[in-house]
């Protein structure tokens, strides 16, 4: 690192490489620094929950190295089986269970970074409480490798849970979806640990573009799904909480029909109807995706707006290059992500999808990156989500720890590459 | 603020005034920013669970309104009377139920501040998930006004607990604290939201010295006590739990003997043992108090080497002038309050106090401020807890955003004092 910055090499830190922004991958000619054969696990506390290790230990390795002694990775991410905590960590990655578990910002202990200039920042504390001068090692998570590279990762992990049930349910409106999520947060309250949502159409490309097999256990279909998962302590008591949480929503007529897994089985099929959304828009096939937070009360409305504007401009419909507008994510977490699925790309499409969104967003107050960071892709629109001034000091800190700009040029910040790399 | 920085005139931003190391008092001539005026709750998300407030704001009067509304404020301290949401997010406040719901780093979702040179950085977003850019908010939750003036919080709020069960143990060692703990993990898991420990002579100091009456229910005193607190959404499910816990205990002798609070004047009283011990600290009588973290393992050793020190000194007993060396606390954390009750401050006691406390913390890569902050009284012991590059990264950080030093100066950082006010 030292070289590179006297030099002015321009770096790329990259972990699994399954970033969804870009964030790990060179646009010219930066070296890429791979954290894959930083990979031991340094040390486990069974009785605090704390495991410490290197940064290119895979999400999935480190969750089975838990499991083994009674404890879980407070994340789970669908690419666990190749992403890397380090880049978990640069990229603040949220995932599935951010509900129950918290974010990286609250789990993550301790790091250990390289600067820029070679220096390393060794702040590996396996301490929940620690409040000696400046939390500096908040600056890394989610900085996305632009400030330092993360070599070590300390992290709070809880129990394991002993009982975990799901259920799915149908549901005929966005309202119902949010009257639903009201009623879990009041019935399951600490044992309630994802509530997932996503539309018909969702379900479809699911289904067609997805490779996992699942079977809708419901005689119709409904416009809107939600899948409600409670992990516990007690199996019973959980079970007791989720069936008095059905009951209601269908007594009240917010959910029109409802099935509990009963075995591995069927918690399965039902978790692979959600993983397989994830997959359809990772298809080789034309997509628009947009990864968006809102407030609970208009996340959909992106959706249906966005749809009402491609068909009032022809764009979408058996003859248009649209073939759809869908939307799936994290109600517990605000997040919605934004799918357009076309026949080909097409710079008219695009035109009438971008700022459009971003302005949407913006108009609302939300985060036109809700988990998946600015990377490459969305360097250029952060001011939608943030005011100069923050944007301002966020340039400063930058130019603070990488006054060269060799750290993961264009990535944040699109128009940062002081260290001039060579064009090709 | 724009003026003061320009007429290079110090500021101490004040809330409540309620901090344990002087983070909030004027050492010179600075000038006093009082948040207290600013105690306007902005809005309530009664749907997201977000509250988005002033910074003056007093911690008990947000908990209060939250009540009203089915919610909890995620954060509960001994001075919540008078401490204020913006100064709990300035000293990075810790307290009970961090167990449970987690550190501010977490729930605070976003922040308005005002730097030194009177930029506004609006940032108070109510989204949990926020990947757009680097996440500055961070930077000012712990740094104790010396980065920023933290005017506006936005937090998240969980669903108030229907149900609250607290027990008390007597227990014959440390060790058993510890066994106890990890049990009690295993079988309260998700509805754990305190575990207290404390000595016994903590206790005494707790009834001679504090303003709450309280009765002890054992028929004799054992060397430790513990209280657990669950807090969920069934009260029967919780009471099972904590029972099956307490069973549990009894049978493999790690407890000697349990209470179960069965109304609230149990539960008032049992919790007001645990809340003597941080008023017999703040008792007009000579103390020497440190907030340590430490691993769980060790957390009470330096309380017993610190004790053993000072008997072989000859300053603890009848006719030294140490009465006594007591530690209590957050096991949960690996949060203990070593606290040492003297019959008169002396330089001799405090030589061999300090830096033993010190070095003896950094060993162990405990933290010599594990949720009071360094303010005045910590701020020069900064080096024990972390590396040069970690300090010299947090004085870059300050020289960046505050470059006359005038915001809080000798906090923190003992000898940052660019504004050089007139020494009185």
């Amino acid at each position: 690192m030292r070289y590179c910055n006297t030099e002015r090499l321009a770096i790329v830190p990259q972990g699994g490489n399954t970033g969804a922004v870009g964030g790990g991958v060179p646009i010219f000619d930066e070296i890429i620094v791979n954290t894959s054969n930083l990979n031991r696990i340094r040390k486990f506390d069974s009785l605090a929950g704390v495991i410490l290790c290197d940064s290119g230990c895979v999400l999935e390795h480190l969750d089975n190295y838990l499991a083994e002694r009674g404890y879980i990775v407070p994340l789970d991410l669908g690419s666990k089986g190749s992403c890397q905590i380090g880049g978990n960590v640069s990229t603040n990655a949220g995932g599935i269970r951010l509900l129950r578990y918290g974010a990286l910002h609250e789990n993550v202990l301790g790091l250990e970074a390289v600067l820029a200039d070679g220096t390393i920042i060794d702040g590996l504390s396996t301490l929940r409480k620690d409040n000696t001068g400046y939390d500096v090692k908040q600056l890394f998570i989610g900085s996305e490798g632009t400030l330092g590279i993360v070599t070590g990762v300390s992290l709070l992990t809880p129990k394991r849970p002993k009982a975990v049930n799901v259920a799915l349910v149908g549901l005929e409106s966005y309202e119902n979806v949010q009257s639903a999520f009201l009623r879990a947060k009041e019935d399951l309250s600490e044992v309630l640990s994802a509530f997932e949502f996503w539309d018909a159409r969702s379900m479809y490309y699911g289904k067609a573009l997805g490779s996992k097999k699942f079977r809708v256990p419901f005689e119709r279909e409904y416009p809107f799904y939600v899948l409600v998962e409670t992990s516990g302590s007690n199996s019973d008591h959980d079970s007791e909480k989720l069936g008095h949480l059905l009951e209601g929503l269908l007594e009240d007529n917010f959910v029109k029909d409802g099935v509990v897994a009963q075995d591995r089985t069927q918690y399965t099929n039902l978790w692979s109807i959600r993983e397989s959304l994830g997959e359809a828009c990772g298809a080789p096939v034309p997509i628009y995706k947009y990864d968006i937070s809102l407030p609970v009360p208009v996340l959909y409305n992106i959706v249906e707006d966005l749809r009402q504007r491609l068909i009032e401009c022809g764009m979408l419909g058996p003859h248009g290059p649209v073939s759809d507008v869908v939307g799936f994510g994290h109600i517990g977490d605000g997040n919605v992500h934004l799918t357009v699925f076309a026949k080909e790309f097409s710079p008219k499409v695009k035109s009438l999808i971008e700022p459009y969104v971003y302005e949407w967003t913006s108009q609302y107050q939300g985060s036109i990156a809700a988990e998946h960071g600015l990377g490459i892709k969305n360097s250029e629109y952060i001011g939608y989500s943030k005011t100069p001034a923050m944007v301002n000091m966020m340039r400063k800190i930058k130019r603070m720890l990488d006054p060269s700009g060799i750290l993961n040029p264009y990535k944040v910040f699109h128009d940062i590459s002081e260290s001039q790399p060579t064009q090709q």
